[in-house]
This record gives C-alpha cells, structure tokens and sequence, in this order.
C-alpha cells in the first residue's frame, strides 16, 4: 500500500541535540554520550523530571510517584496509585510511593541484575502499604539497549528525528481499570509485566508518565511539545495546559 | 488517573490454547512448547500465513512478499514494494521478493548471527532489482525473546489473553512515504531500522503484516477476529473483509 518513492534527504531534525543535554533537573528526558568515558561508544540518560498532581489531588502531591537513577546508563521509573482505594479510606499515594522508594533503593541489588522485570518483583515484595498501583521501569544498558517492564497503564514513548519510533501498550482487564500491582493477593504480579526493550540512538528522547499523561494529550501533541520547548518544566506546563483542556472538552462531552 | 481496584481474576481467556498450535500451513501465527525438547522450556512459533494482493494488484501478485522459516525458535518477514516505482515502469513487487528471498537464505548466516537488523543489512546489500520496500523481520529466540528490526510501515502486534501488549510503530517520511530499503542511494538502510525485542509467553498471538493491513483494519478488528477464528485462512479472510469495507467507506469519503 505504501505509495511514495522516497527522493531526498531526511526531513525531520532530531527534537533535541546533544547541547541540550546538559544534566540538570530541569532538562528534559534524553540521551547522550556519556561524559566519564568519551573514548568509547558508550551512552547514559539525561533525565528531568515534572509531577503535576491532578487538580482535585494537589493537597496530598497526588498519587503519582517515580525515580530516577544515574546506576548503569540510567534507570527511570513511574507508578501510579490506584484512586478507587480512597472509597475504602485508604490513601492511594502510600502504595505508590513505598513502591517507587524500594524500587530506587533496590536498583543496584545483586538479585536484580539490572532487570526491570525483577526490580519490581522485588520492590512490589518489599512494599507493605494498603493499596494498589500501575508501575514501569526503563533501565538503560551502556550500550544503547533500554530494557522496560510495565505493569498496567502507565507508558513510555521514544520520539526519534521528530517522530514516535517505540511506544508501549497498557493493560486493562476493563475501562479504567488497569492491571495493577497491590496489597491484594487477586492483584498482578511481575509475572504480568509486558517485558520489551528498544535500541537507542544519540540524541533519542524518552517520555514516560502514568495514563493522566498519555490519556490526555494525543502523541502528536507530545512530539509537537517537545520540538517547541527545550526545558521539561515548560513542556511540562504545556502538557499540563493540554491536560487540562482536554479534560475539560471530555466533562463538556459527557454533559 | 486510574480508577478501578481490581477484585476479580483474570477477565480474559488466551486467544489461542495449545491445541490449535498443530504446526500446519493454515494455522494462525501462534506461539507454543517446542515439540522436541519438551522436558525444557523452550518455545518456537507456530505460523501460518496469507497473502491478500490488493484488488487493482491481482494479476501480478501483489506487492508484498514474505517468508517463514523454523530456523531456531523461528523467523517471520514481511516486505511492501513501494508501489510509485509502477509510475517509473518498474514493477515495484521485483524488489520486495527478491529481499525477502535473499532474507530468506541468509537466515542462518555466520555473520548475520540471528540478529534481524544484520539480517537486512545483507539481504538488502544482496538485492539487484531496482525499486524500493518496507520491510520487517522478527526472530525468536528460544527462551521466548522475539528480536524485531523494522524499517518503514510494515508492522507487529502481539496479542496475550484478547489484548495486545506490544506493537510496532510505523516510521515515514510523511503522509504515504514510508522509510524504505532501496535500490537508490537516498533510501534508508538498516541502520534507520527501529530494533526492539519483546519477551513472549505461551500462548502469545503474533500478528504480522504490511500497511495494508493495519492501515485498514483496526486494532480491535485484528483482536476481535483472532477470538473468533482459529484458522488463519479464516480470520485472513475476515480481515480481508474488513479492509474492503474500509476501503470503499474511505473513497466514499474521499467522494
């Protein structure tokens, strides 16, 4: 089906070069060559960072939790606590953030060896809060292989030259309920995880966020954003301006 | 954003069980124990396949090209010619199966070493006829890790327990040019492949094909029909359906 010959030169510019890439808190999400070793191919993540709780969320800093890690290439990470536990007094952020804090502390763990997939066999074992959350885990090799294990809706995108090149899938048993890690023993466990890994290149950017991210803002939308801002706190805002009309056309629907 | 706790098991049966794994040419693209070593757990697709020229393509074909091969836990590829070389009186379905042919005997290559990227780098380096194709290879390795090397729209969907949990993403130049291997010096080479992996379980559907599939038939079709279908001729069929309806509803569109 595909119809046109191609006849010129690559169109896209990659969406951010290596000069932004200075490791700082409020870069974006990215990728260089790494600075300890320049003699040899070897890349790290470039990581900034943004939590914006939803509206109704902000007094307790919402229920989205993540780290991030300078171990190896880099590890990143996203959880997202299950609302619903609130109708049984439960507070959904405890879950998530216990979640993300053995996770962070358990990075460097022999067991682990530096797969996603057991980190969160071991984080979820070691979390002992009432609840349940959504949770993926990037880590990225030396080599330019990122390893990834999700469990749930949240998400990760890898824009390259302008354009999505990977993207992971959520899982739901039904709407608006997503596979979850949890307390619970008729939860998922790490054996649920979608395992995958993508190979990187110089100058990809990486996006992760839970589903408040991906619901809400259309891909070309991230793709749009990130080409226009060069600073995570101002694509951040803008993706939360986006976020935010969004919701706001969906309640309009819904009347 | 998530909602809903989950308090119930799993909602979804396995699309496929093993009993429709019979490795026969008619059957589905499935995912099963290898029958030679079963004390191990060891694992190798089960594939079936259908070509579906597009109507105005009949008489020559078509223009995609695949093959299938057991080699280790299994090789599938699929090629798209890219049909605007018709316009320059070259039948664009001569390089597309000449790749996959040479894809095809290069499988068990020293050099390509069971890596799908290494795999098109040699068959497009072996391939003479003038023209230009998509295309998409995935290997599995015998502990159930599916290696993908993609260049342009071509694509894969794995679907587990009635819903997909990895796929592939489209990589073009713009609206109906895709990235593309060819016989001129401004194509894309293997080195603009995107190279991912996903780990596979048991049970695992692979759905692999050219734009002309996942362009015309939704994601929720493919699943749809997969559930209803444990023959790939039957389910071909039905997406074949499905992309003719497509097809008019979108000139009437056009009109």
């Amino acid at each position: 089906m595909a119809n046109s010959i191609y006849s010129s030169q690559q169109l896209f510019q990659p969406c951010l070069s290596n000069k932004h890439c200075v490791p700082k808190k409020t870069n974006l999400l990215c990728f260089a060559s790494s600075q300890l070793n320049p003699a040899r191919s070897e890349v790290s993540f470039c990581t900034g960072t943004l939590l914006i709780p939803h509206p109704n969320k902000v007094e307790r800093g919402g229920e989205d939790a993540f780290f991030v890690s300078n171990f190896k290439g880099g590890v990143i990470a996203v959880a997202d606590g299950v609302s619903g536990w609130a109708e049984q007094n439960v507070d959904p952020s405890l879950f998530s953030k216990e979640l993300m804090a053995n996770a962070s502390s358990l990075v460097g763990d022999l067991e682990v060896n530096y797969d996603p997939q057991i980190l969160i066999r071991k984080a979820h074992a070691a979390t002992g809060s009432k609840g349940s959350a959504t949770a993926i885990v990037a880590m990225l090799e030396r080599n330019g292989t990122m390893k990834v294990a999700s469990v749930g809706d949240c998400g990760l995108r890898v824009i390259r030259k302008g354009q999505i090149i990977f993207s992971t899938t959520p899982q739901e048993h039904y709407f608006d309920c997503p596979y979850q890690l949890s307390s619970e023993l008729v939860g998922q466990t790490y054996l649920d995880a979608v395992v995958s890994s993508v190979e990187l290149v110089e100058g990809d950017t990486i996006v992760m966020g839970s589903d408040g991210l991906f619901d809400n803002v259309f891909d070309g939308e991230i793709v749009s954003t990130l080409a226009a801002y060069s600073d995570v706190v101002e694509a951040g805002f803008r993706c939360s301006f986006l976020e935010e009309i969004s919701g706001d056309e969906a309640n309009r629907w819904k009347a």
